[in-house]
């Protein structure tokens, strides 16, 4: 389904709203020259011809625009104006407790679209311990598909993401390391606030937003999570799959933030 | 990746947290006998034995409990005990431009288990004539993933369907009759309003949400809309692919009907 290279991806369900540059591409002389899958969506879908512009922005840094000045057999170059200031990173980070491989292959550029500053994902009991071993958890799988996301998003900031096999110790020694300062929520039918009401004090705040395995969290892992601060939250009678769950929680958080 | 029968269906990306029962299924003194994916569900995922009971609804029906009386074989009768009232139709409703076969495919079981009392799918300038021709807009596709998506959401109101292959036609001679009473919303990058502001004085009230193609609305379409009465709201900066932005914006207004 992916065409993905080293540098750049082109899922065929996403747009390339944005086109990434990172570190790994050589900029020379204002000049970057692309041969993968960012190239190929230049030419094949954007069409693209010498003197055009497309959007661009690089990882981490500021937006601006590409000027074709190159386009042929695969290969093209862009004169590259990167201008503005760098975006703020989201105002919302998940803890979420590791989904099925399959289901978390298809999260990450969903999670980068909608916008986190972190991913820290974690082993609950209804994890199973396999889910860790597989490559969707190496960086090399899932840093094309969150700039994926990013490109579609047209946001250039990369979520950090953290990989904890042991909650307990995560949410005892690690967290507040990770997230310092802001609002924790935990996501819970037994919640009796919805997350409007939670965050109707707090615009523009850092939220941390945990989300429980598709068994949800047990007593001994919500309870931990509320001696941590987080205040439980429900998002109402309906039960939603991991990954409908995700987005509808993240798009209320933001909108709840911005309102 | 579905297992379907003609009248039940279990996908292995969703959970069964109801089995849902229909005209289809002969309940004869209270017995129904199941023999498909929700017999295979009964036995392989919850393991039940005779005595144990499972979470039933009817099709636009009621709630009960279903006591197995019988398994083995691939084969499970339940004593069917309903009872309780039916529950209310979701208060939104979507007004869609036909987005691919492929996303279509999808959303059909996200936009049940997200909860919509109806599904009104059109044309627009930047949808294909193509996507009206595909096995995905029959019923008896449909029908089972919509289903599908009731099983996992716990309802049992299924959600109409009716499609359009003329934008104007439709907007202008069928949408009172389909909507007569309530709050349109279409959601633009251009919208300056949120959709919890559009609907902060609106609580549980029917609400019906146009959500574009890939490319977005035209200018005589989003023009067309707001003559009759769509008022624009914007979902923020972000680009999201279709389905994901149909999932943020049902959870959105759901949310902001509740709250």
């Amino acid at each position: 389904m992916n065409i993905s290279s080293a540098a750049g991806v082109v899922c065929q369900n996403s747009d390339v709203n944005l086109v990434l540059l990172d570190e790994r591409d050589r900029i020379d002389a204002n000049c970057v020259t692309l041969s993968d899958a960012r190239a190929a969506h230049i030419l094949d879908v954007l069409r693209a011809t010498p003197g055009q512009t497309v959007r661009i922005g690089l990882l981490d840094g500021s937006f601006g625009t590409g000027t074709v000045v190159f386009a042929d057999d695969g290969r093209v170059t862009l004169r590259c104006e990167l201008s503005g200031e760098t975006p703020p990173r989201p105002h919302v980070d998940v803890l979420l407790a590791l989904p099925r491989p399959k289901v978390m292959r298809r999260l990450w550029a969903q999670l980068a679209a909608l916008g986190v500053g972190q991913i820290i994902l974690t082993n609950a009991e209804k994890v199973e311990r396999h889910y860790f071993d597989t490559h969707i958890l190496d960086e090399e799988t899932y840093r094309p598909l969150l700039i994926e996301g990013l490109q579609q998003a047209r946001d250039t900031r990369l979520p950090a993401v953290s990989i904890h096999r042991q909650f307990r110790v995560l949410v005892e020694d690690h967290l507040d390391g990770l997230f310092s300062d802001g609002i924790r929520l935990v996501a819970d039918p037994s919640g009796a606030t919805s997350i409007t009401s939670a965050l109707s004090d707090y615009h523009n705040q850092r939220v941390l937003l945990a989300i429980g395995p598709e068994g949800g969290w047990n007593d001994f892992e919500l309870s931990l999570l509320a001696a941590h601060g987080f205040q439980m939250v429900a998002l109402g009678p309906r039960t939603l799959r991991v990954d409908t769950a995700c987005t509808a929680l993240l798009a209320i958080t933001h909108a709840s933030l911005t309102d």
